[in-house]
């Protein structure tokens, strides 16, 4: 399996779920950033399970150990390893799903391709990688606080209920990330009945950029659009992605959805509307960058369902455990990560653009 | 510029709008593949400028010459060198755009970045790039034809107006490619209508991929879903991608969205739906890969439009020139390639799986 | 840093030798290998330091733990992480060398380009970095292995004292891994007198494989006889690489030194001799690759060195601590994984050469 | 086939010996850069066939064509792309060597591997793939000569006929690239013999930079040093390569093979000697880079040669055709343009390397 991210500023996740461990590696950090581990836990603990009511109960720690790269306090340019070792792994749950090909997950792929898996809480495939991904996302901003650039997320729409309004300073306000603390309560409140209903919901999750350097982004195939696609659809249970006006552009015209330069008060090449979401030509413009992802219902459900077993015999199962009866609220955390990751990393090979 | 794409099966394309030629260099390609530098020219005529009343009058033929990697008809292994010579740019009408920022294009990005710009037709960011994917893609084809698998598109909406049937024959009996012939009606109408009110449109295209091999994808971060987030989202004007259920499927629940397993009258498991598109966990399952693109409208559009130069000074300018009023029915031949060509690489990429 | 070697199966190492640990992942390890953690423990036992009395005294156990990648005993396909915790460092020694450049050593051009650096027994730049080359060629060799390949080396030179007579079951029964026991003891009593003078030898190790598949190597950038190169001269203290007849058959002709085609008995075409040191036009020929590195003598010497300082201050020092008066016994089992990891994955590679 | 060196300055060489043409396409060349095809053609001529009396008598011209990635004059960032036609090839020639295999030629890999492979004058292995490196080379030395840095070879050593003495200007003053002019004579003397008598010389060849900025190199993979191993063995022909003190300083001791590092009158640390060749820890020092290549005698020679078919029935076989008794001279500008080639891509690489 390929699980390196990046060119530059590269990073590679390893573990599997219930394994004793899982951990990023991440090489071609810059020497001189100020780093400590808090940094990054403030990160991982945004991410982590059990934070509220509609996230699952696992108890998970998610404590980071930062191994190597860093000394006295700053990145050396090595490469930085950063390791949890998995506490709450009860894999006795899963036993009875070892020969069994749980609907809307990657249990029948693996096995497919690679005939042998750890079938342990999905075992590699589980969203749980998403820690190393978080892990070096707290990395990455620091890169890119450097360049006055801000990396930040947030629930738009969750089960059909979309915001109506946004607050920034509402996001972390409520337990959903949503902007707009009204829809927010419908949103938990649609959770908590899926829950109830032994069901789950899905939603869009949108992440932006402020402060983007102009320029970021490398055409043809590694335009800033084309990596947005690359990195937000690696993510489990993104089934889709759009940038700026994105779909709904499509039902626009040139005229309307051009967006008009202007030179703001400050001598600086601005739009005047950013129906682009912050790219032209696959490099950015400078205007703040706007990614939503379609994040599918969690395909966990403690329902029935019909399913086929490696001896292609069918079974009906029932999925017990704990789990997300939306991942939306922490797919957040992991989208901005994500994006984080791909702008320094974009930010790092832009240096080399001009002599 | 960063302009290769894929791991084993390679492509590199270069080439400017109005340079002497354009072209692509195919690394990887397998040996002992049929090839006749006609299956090529078959594709590229499919992308071709002047093929109908909807996309623009430019003259180019688009000849391929096939310069290595073929000896006595069949591939070798070697790099496959594929060129074409520019014949009919005509650069005198953008000499008055060699200081202007033409509103949606990428020409105040590639100053930003760069400094120094090819103006003339876009230079290096013109869709023109697009030939060498589609040249590349031909090939693409010949190996995924070899495992019995094969990739098709077609125009589902363009400027809002959806088809409503599904004929797979149809696709090519109309110059929208779109498989419902009332609908395709209905948007040449729309198209020649904005084209006289020289205005463009956008639309949705579809590409699908039959008979594809159970196993393709090589998570984490070369994930079928990711690397077709790269391979749609790296396509000019498209502003959005989606696999299967996509945004629609964020408003079901787990227990709808879900595909259950069943095993075939040929003791194949398949999935009772195809919510998911073709990919679970980023791996093929063996049903239809289905992916949909955001095709934003032409920026090109011969109305008034504010800008500013250079100099950062305002100005209004009228793009003159021959463009398509609407890229949906030309850009369904480049997704197809795009998809075939990561299809070919990772079904490559898959021989390393397992031992 | 780059820390990356591959393409398939690529490995990926960090730590830095006074760190808290250090690791490998190795990514594309291809499922359905049987592994234990005794395997790889074997291998790194035989680099391991104080083995011997020509090697340095220090106590690291180099204790392999294995968190990932590997399920009931079979690889499954996901990344595999290696790590060992260090516990024999002792910065003490090193605290006077904070603002020092060794002579010999990356003290000076890792201060150069990262700015900041971590000073303890060389940090990154430690040869203790090679332990998860180590690491991971033990998983490459069970790779090779279902190939029926093997890599096997030994010192051929140290010191200037050359092996006249070569038994390959000699190698392991002597401290120097020479496969004359004769020219061992030489070797022995060359470096325990180069110990006792406190100075250090250099010396040529050969690899070499055996078994090797016929088409091994990627031409043109990604030749067998380039990515040797690469691995080779990757390893701390290598200063030069040659195969085959390597330098000495600048000095030969052509009509003496092309090996001529023959077929053996089983009908396998074949080389008379073997000058080109299995490989032709950068591709593997089926005959035994032959290898041979130049390691240079070991920088750390406990004389009095004229040096400066970060401020540029004039400085003697003489270099306290435990060191290898002669690093080619422990660089055998070094030269040898990296010459496993580079066959294994240019196998992998391999599987995509034709249709 | 891997055609594709460098990780931000890439080049992706195609095109077989007898095809209709060769050429290069460089990726991720810095905007900005002045550059004109003569530029190019300047160091194309060096390497041209038919430059003098030991050369072979092959009558190509090597015309470059520029076809993108300059825009009046001056680099835009995009790739470039560069072309030769070839006008001399005469492949009737090769028509009875389309199923032998020649000794010490790629003919038997490339069967083995490929199946199927283009005979005609080496097909892709034929060093005339080379072009397109040194084309590159050509862009690489501008890049290079902005940060005051120079690279430049000689033929040290050819067919055992050592120099004796060194000045640079008398390098290109003769037609074996020896600064050494009385070796120089026996070199020519001792070419022009092995012609007469149907066989051919090797030697070593050196490459050295000046100028070069401390720091370029990208541990651990990609050292200075490794990449010089993959740059300079990917040549056909060369069989080892060498730094600084190389093979001989093996037989050193760390006391006297250490460079001990001094202040000199400027302010800058340099070492008093340069045994390590310019790298340190797989950093440049700053010192000269010195890198010698072992260069095989010419697998062509005009004598009887036994050897085999595809049929596995042995055939004898005389290799008629216009061969270079020895490939030094020429081997000369292409070592440099590889080391160009790979210290422009570290140069660019190496901005990433601090915050």
């Amino acid at each position: 399996m390929a699980s390196t991210f990046g060119k530059i500023f590269k990073l590679t996740t390893w573990g599997e779920s219930h394994g004793p461990a899982l951990g990023v590696v991440i090489e071609g950090c810059p020497a001189g950033i100020p780093l400590a581990v808090e940094d990054i836990q403030f990160e991982l603990n945004r991410r982590r399970v059990g934070q509220s009511k509609v996230t699952t109960p696992r108890g998970e720690t998610d404590r980071a150990e930062l191994l190597s790269g860093v000394f006295e306090g700053v990145t050396t340019g090595a490469p930085i390893s950063l390791i949890t070792f998995n506490k709450d792994a009860d894999s006795t749950k899963y036993e009875n799903l070892r020969d069994v090909f749980r609907p809307g997950h990657a249990d029948f792929t693996y096995w497919a391709k690679y005939g042998h898996r750890d079938h342990r809480g999905g075992g590699r495939s589980s969203a749980r990688e998403t820690w190393g991904r978080v892990a070096a996302g707290a990395i990455a901003r620091k890169i890119l606080a450097t360049a006055g650039c801000e990396v930040y997320g947030f629930c738009r729409e969750i089960g059909g209920i979309a915001m109506e309004t946004f607050d920034r300073d509402e996001i972390e306000n409520n337990i959903v990330r949503c902007p707009d603390p009204v829809a927010a309560e419908k949103m938990i409140a649609a959770i908590l009945q899926a829950k109830e209903e032994k069901d789950s919901l899905g939603g869009i999750v949108e992440v932006r950029a402020k402060g983007v350097p102009v320029g970021l982004g490398d055409p043809t195939f590694d335009k800033l659009d084309g990596l947005i696609g690359l990195a937000m659809m690696s993510i489990p249970a993104v089934k889709g992605v759009e940038m700026g006006g994105g779909f709904e552009s499509t039902r626009s015209r040139g005229s309307l959805n051009n967006d008009g330069f202007i030179v703001d008060e400050d001598g600086r090449i601005r739009t005047r509307t950013n129906n682009a979401g912050g790219s032209l030509g696959g490099i950015s413009t400078g205007e703040e960058i706007i990614v939503r992802i379609a994040v599918k219902p969690t395909s966990s459900v403690e329902q029935t369902q019909h399913t086929v077993t490696t001896n292609l015999e069918p079974r009906d199962i029932v999925i017990e455990g704990r789990h997300d009866p939306s991942v939306c609220p922490r797919a957040v955390p992991v989208a901005e990560a994500m994006l984080a990751n791909l702008l320094a990393d974009l930010y790092l090979v832009n240096r080399a653009a001009r002599i």
